[in-house]
């Protein structure tokens, strides 16, 4: 699997830096993805104060994957407080000829166009129903969706291994648990009705504050770059879009 | 420290099978401190009904501490959905000849008494604010607050290093993260404006489901019983009074 890494800070702003509703996939041109937005004050209506994320986006493939660019996936949006998500494509299905990087793209494809849908509600799991239900291509594939509101509280929707961390004054205050059946199987959201849906989602929110760091990936961030060395790195630089390269 | 443990399965009831606001310390003249409820379904009105927490709660004071009955304390209340709270007394209070008992003691008295105040409004950093406001002993204490909403919500709070595993169909999918200025020195509610406050918690909450079991404790639970061995003892017994007695 990848590395893809969704580094965000929080900061107090009613600017909505980035495009709305920006995916990326290891498709790709560039193997190295970046995305930051500067921090604001808030120059808006008193409808829209509040936090919202800055974000900086990374994405290396495993080294036995580089040509095909990988089998991650991800977005970012600066709708509301901000809405981050990765998709980890599940690698067992290369051995039945399927290409494990097709459903993760779909799905997060999907999850960018419906980010604003009012049935999704703001709601990250509804986000990973309604993206699911979309998504046609045959695999499998792990996911997370955070969506921060601009009053502080970020939403959080993961299934399978994927993991989130929050950093808050220079230590991890919060951490996701992966999902796995057994080592290496993952929760997955599937073409296959034995797969996962968004009712198995660990659903949990956490109230953030301003200068909060939030650090996404998929199980390949996790498993090879201690919590210890992302808080290193995350200390050594002034914004997430130089951090994350180095991460 | 010693090693409070209050495990909690979730069930769906609309009975109060605990006596409201139960609140326990390591001064209890037991030092295996049992509480448990049993399972029942919704028999109430619809307003009353949801999930609820059976609770089963050890308390094991380190060797060195069992004359004095160690320096945790903790409460379990049947308020609404049902809440669960532990102190853990910063042991270095000792040095300048103070109980590091009496303020975890006097801090879960407190919120043990203003579980179902008004002002509280049923938020867990509220309930650390008004007890901690009302403690005068001298000392300081870390402090993780469970309260359970019967839409299944589970709303947190926690200051310093005590700590939450939610476990699911035998794995964890929910972990709290310790919150600590340097090795072994917490964050922590203190009678010294040094201290920490309820602003300095860490607040989530998590959807959580039938059967979903809640292990909280201190950092000396989580510091001598691997994650693998409490689902390991999770998985080995029917009821959480069982299990806890073997954590």
């Amino acid at each position: 699997m990848a590395i893809p890494a969704a580094l965000s800070t929080i900061a107090y702003s009613a600017n909505r830096p980035l495009s709305n509703s920006t995916p990326f996939s290891s498709s790709h041109k560039a193997k190295r993805l970046l995305c930051c937005a500067s921090l604001s004050n808030f120059v808006g209506s008193s409808e829209a104060a509040g936090v919202c994320l800055s974000v900086g986006t990374h994405l290396i493939p495993h080294p036995d994957k580089v040509e095909k660019g990988g089998e991650d996936a991800f977005f970012v949006s600066s709708h509301r407080g901000g809405v981050i998500a990765v998709a980890d494509g599940v690698s067992g299905w290369a051995e039945k000829d399927v290409n494990p990087a097709l459903f993760s793209r779909e799905l997060i494809a999907h999850a960018s166009s419906l980010v604003e849908d009012e049935e999704v509600n703001y709601e990250p799991r509804s986000l990973i129903r309604k993206a699911h239900a979309a998504t046609t291509s045959i695999g499998s594939a792990t996911a997370v969706v955070a969506m921060l509101e601009r009053n502080g509280i970020l939403k959080l929707a993961n299934v399978g291994d994927c993991g989130v961390r929050i950093i808050r004054k220079g230590q991890i205050v919060f951490s996701t648990s992966p999902q796995e059946h057994y080592f290496d199987c993952p929760y997955q959201l599937s073409s296959e009705a034995v797969g996962q849906t968004f009712l198995d989602a660990t659903v949990m929110s956490v109230e953030v504050m301003e200068e909060d760091m939030v650090v996404m990936g998929s199980d390949g961030l996790f498993d090879n770059v201690y919590d210890k060395e992302i808080l290193s790195v995350m200390d050594s630089y002034d914004s997430v879009a130089d951090a994350v390269v180095c991460m």
